[in-house]
């Protein structure tokens, strides 16, 4: 006797928060997986631009997508459906935006959510999540992690992390390889910045370009260690008098003793504009200035996050396996959970797909352990390395066209409207 | 009846000038052929750290190294033998200097020397090929040419200058998706500082992201067009509008009407420090001042020239081609040239390797036609699209190990002194 069925509900899915190289790949694991559930899984809408696709109303189809351009996503690096900075306000201050937010979902029969971003987003998908139950409107919400800031408690990195780690170590190695080329009578300090204001993660990741094999003259300055002018220009000093030259690799949140971030400088351009950001140029200046030693420095800035043509495959796969677990978490009936990469093997990697309730990610910061810092302050840590190592191995090289990586640019092509448009009010 | 044949002679092999990620490629060029002319080449000596190497006597034996090593140099930025930025002055302001190459290379029976560089050091090579004559110490000088800055006359290209087209197309196109999926709520302009302090050539490269399949609102600085900065503002906006977001790509050395580098703008620091640099970040704070709009900075610096990761495959080719052609032209007894890359067909590209008289390389400076930028100062035409596309053609990958780049370390094992040390006088 045939089990009486019920009928195939919605899913919704938003990109939220900063986007990076292989988001695209978690959504193509959320999208590919409820394709192949379609008894259970209606259709996948996606937000354009994030959570202000719900608000709006503005949903995309992504079943208008053929499946070699769904496939292309996991090589696709920013939001291929448009991500934002915008953060929901709690209940209590803004519940008109949450009870809009069910009412789009229930005018679409939307019965799944899934969240791909970082912690406030872990936050609002829980809210989602209690809501829905309060407003007697069934939906599940699952949130998919995503954060180059590797901060997310629980799960042993953040799809998206792997990969800028992996751009950093490389740059870091292929930069000090030109310096030390040239030092002899050029440039003898690179200082490069990188992403990360509240933690280094990001910047410890540069540490892995320092190997047995392949030694380098290595500093790195963490947001964690406040900036200690004279011991940091001591070590600058005695890495170029042992070795010719240094590269110095700093965080964007690096601060003084004071507490002030060390890139606000309060500048003033020619223009009597306010020069803001980049603490790259105020540490080479420095030792510039206080060493007398030709510098040269880059700010990668945006190229780190989004640079899919050097993703690491490790990243790739993980982000698809959240991406993919998800959809099956909810098949499975769970409900304001998240999909959290569990490592069981340090060398080799392995690592397989658990579960972590939204309650326990949301509000919590997974900082960096002390423990993985040098005591110096300006190294990783054997203990550091071995949790990194694993997170840039593999390559996962795009295709290419005329020179170029092909990446996807989707049609997004806008489901129509059934709501009145929505006023914040 | 057997022909009587001379002895060997040894040949002298040394990087001059900023290295790129593909110099290495012509040293395995020239080592490799010199090898299998073991009849007429005897040793290779590379100089370390540059001319210096000679000036000083400290000759790197490359004979130490084992064929998989120099074979390693064609995947492995940076200059292996170290490279450096001296010039050497005229020979009737700096006679003695050009007598101590010659004597050097005498003491260790230098027959051929091998130049690698820029514009400077053709002419270098040129003079050290006169004085061989003039003090009857009979040498073949061949220019090997090098430069990101795509500048020598007569050759197609410069190798080094097509990678760092390629990393500068790869990272426009890639933050360019970054910021267009973000727009709606975040970073509306992205400003990418790149190289090319005299000329447009690399800057001109990431008009090759924006293409018919991908089309992105892009807005090219070059240093040939002096800043306006109202039409510039003005060309800002009308992209934003357009398309919600905007990417610039300036020239380290764009200039405004005053002739003034636009970088170059008298900044202090907290520390009273003179901040230098960054032509970026002076754009940025223009279009957020002027225009309200949030914005983004990166500059690439030295990742862009040693980005061998991502390094354009006909560029890897024609770098080891001229370092090869360098070796087969001094088998046929030339002196005083360089080999030339000399195009065939623009699609599909071909090219061949031709021969130019140092003469004509020597100080004339292949700019960027004025014909190549479009009428509005900030794109590139179909002419100078026809000619950049083919550089960045084909990908070139290093091997890995432990998810990094595995480049070669050479041991460079001295040459034994046979002269005093040498003192400039």
């Amino acid at each position: 006797m045939a089990r009486a069925k019920s009928p195939p509900r919605n899913a919704f899915y938003a990109q939220s928060g900063g986007v990076t190289s292989v988001i695209n790949a978690s959504a193509a694991g959320v999208i590919e997986t409820a394709r192949r559930h379609k008894d259970r899984i209606g259709k996948v809408f996606a937000g354009r631009n994030g959570i202000l696709g719900a608000l709006n109303e503005d949903l995309i189809d992504t079943g208008r997508e053929s499946p070699a351009a769904i496939r292309a996503l996991t090589h696709t690096p920013g939001g291929a459906f448009g991500s934002c900075r915008y953060k929901l306000k709690s209940l209590e201050q803004d519940r008109a935006q949450y009870q809009r937010l069910i009412e789009v979902f229930r005018a679409h029969d939307i019965g799944y959510f899934f969240y791909n971003g970082g912690g406030d987003s872990a936050d609002t998908c829980l809210k989602v999540s209690q809501l829905s139950a309060t407003m007697d409107y069934p939906m599940q919400a699952i949130h998919v992690p995503k954060t180059i800031d590797n901060d997310l408690p629980i799960t042993d990195n953040c799809p998206g992390f792997g990969s800028v780690a992996k751009y950093v170590a490389v740059s870091t190695r292929e930069a000090s390889m030109d310096v030390a080329s040239m030092a002899s009578t050029s440039t003898k300090v690179f200082v490069l910045e990188v992403m990360g204001r509240h933690a280094g993660w990001i910047a410890a990741a540069a540490a892995l370009a320092d190997t047995r094999q392949h030694p380098l003259p290595l500093l790195i300055l963490f947001p964690e260690i406040p900036l200690e002018q004279a011991k940091f220009l001591a070590a600058v000093k005695a890495k170029v008098e042992a070795h010719g030259y240094c590269t110095v690799v700093v965080s964007e949140g690096l601060h003084g003793p004071d507490g002030n971030f060390i890139a606000d400088q309060g500048l003033r351009d020619a223009f009597g504009h306010a020069q803001l950001g980049g603490v790259a140029p105020v540490i080479a200046n420095l030792v510039k200035s206080e060493l007398k030693l030709k510098m040269h420095w880059a700010v990668s800035d945006y190229l780190q996050r989004s640079a899919r043509h050097i993703a690491a495959r490790t990243d790739v796969q993980q982000a698809y396996a959240v991406g993919k677990a998800a959809v099956e978490l909810a098949l499975k009936g769970a409900n304001a959970v998240m999909p959290a990469i569990v490592r069981t093997s340090n060398r080799p990697y392995r690592w397989k797909i658990g579960m972590a309730p939204l309650a326990e990610v949301a509000n919590r910061e997974h900082k960096m352990p002390r423990e993985f810092i040098t005591e110096d302050g300006f190294g990783v840590t054997a203990k550091g390395r071995a949790y990194l190592a694993p997170l840039i191995q593999g390559e996962d090289y795009p295709p290419y066209r005329d020179g170029l990586p092909a990446y996807a640019l989707l049609k997004n092509v806008a489901v129509r409207r059934k709501l009145p448009a929505w006023s914040k009010g």
